[in-house]
């Protein structure tokens, strides 16, 4: 027997990132885990219209998409706690800039996204920004036979239903693999 | 010192789902896993074209999100493998309906989530559907304290890189508070 919850959003959990972006010349980050894939080369960035980030996203047209460690939470959660209109954030990271030049990203976080802005997708109170991924960079130190392991990135997942932010588990089965058996 | 990958996506995990719709006047099943959330109300689903639901979706313009535990990895990652066009898919599971009536959802997955659908964004080889949740029905064992509790739904979270499922781990924090003590 299945009980009415009303409309309550259950997809997560989804992972916790740091987007950043220049805001009138400096770097901001905030972080977002209203985020999703669209399709294989871009990625989605649900922002409250009253995020101070924004208006530079809007204006350079270009926006980095950080994986901090659950190792960073306490980084993580601050730049989701306190708007750039008050904080100056910059200050807990090391910033780099990679071929873009206009999308700052965060030494710490062991895989950065360099997003190009292509469309926006507007609700009444949020920006819906896509970018198509124009470079990736990450640490060898995540990277398992060249690709990007996701074991060793150690991503911080989170949950609104609870508030809460959640760890990778283990491994267990293989896509487009493990259903052959139901053949 | 950063490796440059290429264009690479590295949004993951996400949360892997099974969309349910009528084609044809029929349930039918599909794995997704690019999802996203692009206001608090609404999901994304990114849809390459050449899939059998996507049709059914625009006629009736409702689906479900169904979120299948670690238990269902055969059956979700059959979904995947097959497509409705050559395999009959509801057998697979107990079909019910909501409020909606045209968006079947699946018994044995412990969240399902009824939607009706508000935008298409358009990609050239995707159709990516944005649905407002108009109900959520959850069994009354996945609950604590009258929310979904992910630890106890296990979802089977996706990873593309290496093209795995994973388990949730567990919480270890609280979002909007661990980062106080950097304040």
């Amino acid at each position: 027997m299945k009980k009415e919850l009303g409309a309550k959003n259950c997809l997560y959990p989804l992972p916790t990132t740091i987007v950043g972006a220049l805001v009138d010349g400096k770097p901001n980050y905030i972080t977002i885990a209203h985020v999703g894939i669209m399709d294989m080369g871009s990625v989605s960035l649900g922002m409250n219209k009253n995020h101070y980030t924004n208006a530079g996203i809007k204006t350079n047209c270009t926006f980095s998409v950080n994986i901090p460690s659950v190792k960073m939470v306490k980084q993580t959660d601050y730049c989701g706690l306190f708007s750039g209109k008050i904080k100056e954030k910059t200050a807990l990271f090391k910033t780099f800039y990679g071929k873009l030049k206009t999308a700052p990203m965060i030494e710490e976080c062991k895989v950065n996204m360099e997003c190009e802005l292509i469309k926006t997708v507007d609700f009444p109170n949020y920006d819906v920004f896509v970018g198509k991924i124009a470079y990736t960079y990450c640490d060898e130190s995540v990277l398992t036979d060249g690709a990007v392991d996701f074991s060793k990135v150690q991503p911080i997942l989170f949950v609104m239903n609870d508030r809460s932010y959640y760890k990778l588990g283990h491994k267990f089965a293989k896509a487009w693999d493990v259903g052959k058996e139901l053949k």
